[in-house]
């Protein structure tokens, strides 16, 4: 038994999102059937992080076992060749150690979001960015995120249906870029809460549109309490961008 | 009557261009029924380029004629409104005097044509670049591209159909850069012929791919023989930037 793991790049709006479920078409149902075909194996696919429904990929990772001896290269392409034409793509194959985990070995997500600030709506960037038409002060945005780095009871960003144990989380970094009318939030952590950077964005948006204050993210962090922060933007704009282990 | 000029934003791939024609949804058609709606005027809108089917405009600009008193930003906001939920936004309005002409007045036009550059297939941006898998050279692109600039005649860069009387043209610049997998190439002109940058990349994409020499750009130049060139490149990677007066 040889042991892949696999980089996958995906347009999140036409999938249910990365996990299996019943009412509609998965990327992760979608891998196992493209590897069904070429390999004639039922295996499971294991991701690095479970996407929702619209959310976009450019570095999900995820392993998957194989008894037959196949080369790396040959996976990949036989991957893609029947994944055809689903807007997913495998980037990259390596073969790992049969204990390597795509979910619990690995020791940073990073997830970007994107956000595009002018007033005409947008005719290309429509599916893959939030469209926010009031001018963002992203030097209020920096200044309100930096109280969310390092480890807390992030309840407060937290879906309502989160289904984990433990709601105090480390974040690593939140990075705020601007270029021209484009936003970019990056933020770094070991794991995340449902909906958390989504639920973040959300409440850095209303600060930046200048209806909340700067001081307000440390009452709403300290408040443990969804219903105190913003809402959870739009998955469109939402992409994992890579998972380090 | 006020004369007002607008900068448009459009995902070509959705209309069979720019131009209002018989076979198809045009976005010249859908902006006009839009000023209509909200004027009820009926107005001819002429843009500065006729974009071909499947190519996108990140700056196109074309002006109409309104015999209402409106203001810009009321323009604005009044076409966007009524062309929703089409892919097409309108970025700017301003009154110009009476003789502006979006096309013939335009000193330069700017394209630029997106490439991506690896062996895995696009999921994300499949309508929005050409895939290349094969490695290209780039600095052969960049030193091929050389003899272009300037006044030629460019019979072998036009489509069989082009409908210009005069194949010899100016090109003011052709800018070529790479950064991780994207290919961007940008060409600066006062006026292109019919299918010009998508042949020109074809052609580059050729020598990129190192199945032709450098040498062979001035070569084709100087045969001004359409089947000397390359392939016409695909629509989804060519751009329409800005447009100079």
């Amino acid at each position: 038994v040889q042991r892949f793991k696999i980089i996958v790049e995906y347009l999140g709006s036409k999938f249910v999102g990365w996990q299996r479920q019943n009412n509609g078409i998965s990327i992760q149902q979608l891998i196992e059937e493209a590897i069904f075909k070429f390999s004639q194996e039922l295996v499971l696919v294991y991701g690095a992080g479970r996407t929702d429904k619209g959310v976009h990929a450019l570095g999900q990772v995820a392993h998957f076992d194989l008894e037959k001896n196949v080369k790396s290269t040959s996976v990949m392409s036989a991957i893609n060749f029947y994944l055809k034409p689903h807007p997913i793509s495998i980037l990259e194959v390596k073969v790992v150690p049969n204990n390597f985990h795509a979910r619990f070995d690995a020791k940073q997500r990073r997830y970007v979001y994107k956000i595009i600030n002018r007033i005409a709506p947008l005719a290309i960037m429509n599916n893959f960015a939030y469209h926010v038409a009031k001018p963002l002060n992203t030097n209020n945005m920096k200044l309100a995120a930096q109280c969310l780095i390092g480890k807390h009871d992030l309840s407060s960003f937290r879906s309502i249906g989160c289904q984990s144990n433990n709601p105090i989380k480390n974040i690593d970094s939140i990075d705020i870029a601007q270029y021209a009318e484009n936003i970019e939030i990056a933020i770094s952590a070991p794991s995340f809460l449902h909906n958390q950077v989504r639920i973040i964005v959300g409440t850095l948006v209303k600060i930046g549109k200048e209806e909340w204050e700067v001081e307000k993210m440390a009452e709403i962090l300290a408040a443990k309490n969804r219903k105190q922060a913003g809402p959870t933007a739009p998955s469109a704009g939402l992409y994992l961008l890579e998972v380090k282990y």
